[in-house]
């Protein structure tokens, strides 16, 4: 019988996705929003305050694809985020807050995004990862962002990729194409897995020959997308990713054989 | 009487040049050298392999200015370094090796510049560093060089630059400014400090607005470079950069205040 070879056999980097994928943005951010409500006395139900969290989170989504595309936008990520959460503030839905917020509480308030927390089993995991192979960030937010993010949550990574750096955001090809050149993985894509909670983000990285692992995550893509996606390990004929992890207790374990 | 200033206060990031600086290239070079000799029963004393690592060193530098002033040549630290081992080995001086010396050993030979291993304070050195502020590499070494040796030595970097992602080499100013902008300090370039052993490197970085900070190495720079160089602080009128510092421990100590 011939030998069973895991699906992520060969791999020597693990590039993960951020926001989402290893931070929590969500909860982090919700409560800091929460804060500000209670500092500023507002009448903003924990409720509301989530449905800001995710349009803010929307307009960041769509922003960065549309740039992503060749579109016109801001192509730093504090600059995009700030952009974002002062249109918020100036709508209808949210008037009541943004005539509260003043200019150094939205300065601050839009350094959320640095300071997000990871979901609680990354930190081991990364850690135990970092031991057996190479770990990387691949994000659109910025170099900055994603150190400082680093710093605060204590995410191990042997070095951080930007988009920033390529001056595109995921999924553009470049984006993939250009981290592979620079782990000198350019002729060997293989040797690279893509790590993301994102169909899009995967999806992208196969393009350009990096293999993939999916994490599915509550607060990321859809549920009928989080449920539907298969590993070719476990369909051949449906599956599109290389591996499909619950969380990256699960991806650590199978880099501990 | 005003309060004395530390030249490094408001410093947010170290930025380190890494051969020599962090990285004892020559002793490690020298030894894997003396190995292959050994495994090879050449017939090479200790002293022509510093020197063969010197030459090699020499060519190195002498390459990468050339192409950060605009100059042909590999932009590849792997392809370079290998170009000028092969070079070395089919020079009249070094024929002994070349022919001893086949495509295998050659190409591992040529990874040494993946493992080279710090001077003895750096580790502990970055280590609390990096607990007061944030601590980058950037070299001319490709990234993927950088992150094997950092993996090999344990250098705790925050993160890596290496000048391949600006396609140019030290000391071109767009190498400078762009390690500035990703850091999110163009408009504050005075809350970086340049940490390097080479007069050149301190020199592009303060152009660029950075704080300088320089190592003497008994290999890098020539001994009278290594004893002029003065900080503005002890000599207003000499002084060349902000700081001078005799190793890495005596850098961390001005932290840790």
């Amino acid at each position: 019988m011939a030998k069973q070879t895991h699906p992520l056999d060969g791999v020597e980097v693990l590039v993960f996705d951020v926001f989402g994928t290893v931070a929590d943005w969500r909860s982090s951010v919700i409560r800091e929003l929460e804060e500000v409500g209670r500092k500023f006395k507002l009448d903003v139900s924990d409720n509301e305050w989530a449905e800001f969290a995710d349009e803010w989170r929307k307009g960041y989504m769509i922003n960065t694809k549309k740039v992503a595309a060749g579109g016109e936008g801001p192509k730093d990520t504090d600059v995009m985020h700030r952009m974002l959460l002062d249109n918020l503030l100036a709508s209808e839905r949210w008037s009541k807050v943004g005539t509260a917020l003043d200019e150094k509480t939205r300065a601050d308030l839009n350094m959320v995004w640095h300071r997000l927390n990871g979901w609680p089993e990354v930190v081991s995991a990364l850690q135990t990862l970092k031991k057996k192979v190479i770990i990387v960030a691949l994000s659109n937010g910025n170099l900055r962002l994603l150190v400082d993010m680093a710093k605060h949550a204590q995410f191990p990574w042997d070095t951080i990729f930007s988009t920033a750096m390529y001056d595109s955001f995921k999924p553009n090809p470049i984006v993939y194409e250009s981290t592979l050149k620079h782990l000198s993985l350019s002729s060997t894509p293989q040797k690279a897995a893509m790590v993301a909670a994102h169909l899009f983000d995967v999806r992208g990285a196969a393009k350009a020959g990096m293999k993939t692992v999916y994490v599915p995550r509550g607060s990321e893509d859809t549920k009928e997308e989080r449920e539907s996606v298969k590993s070719k390990w476990e369909d051949k004929e449906r599956g599109e990713v290389d591996l499909v992890v619950k969380d990256f207790e699960e991806l650590a374990r199978v880099f501990q054989v």
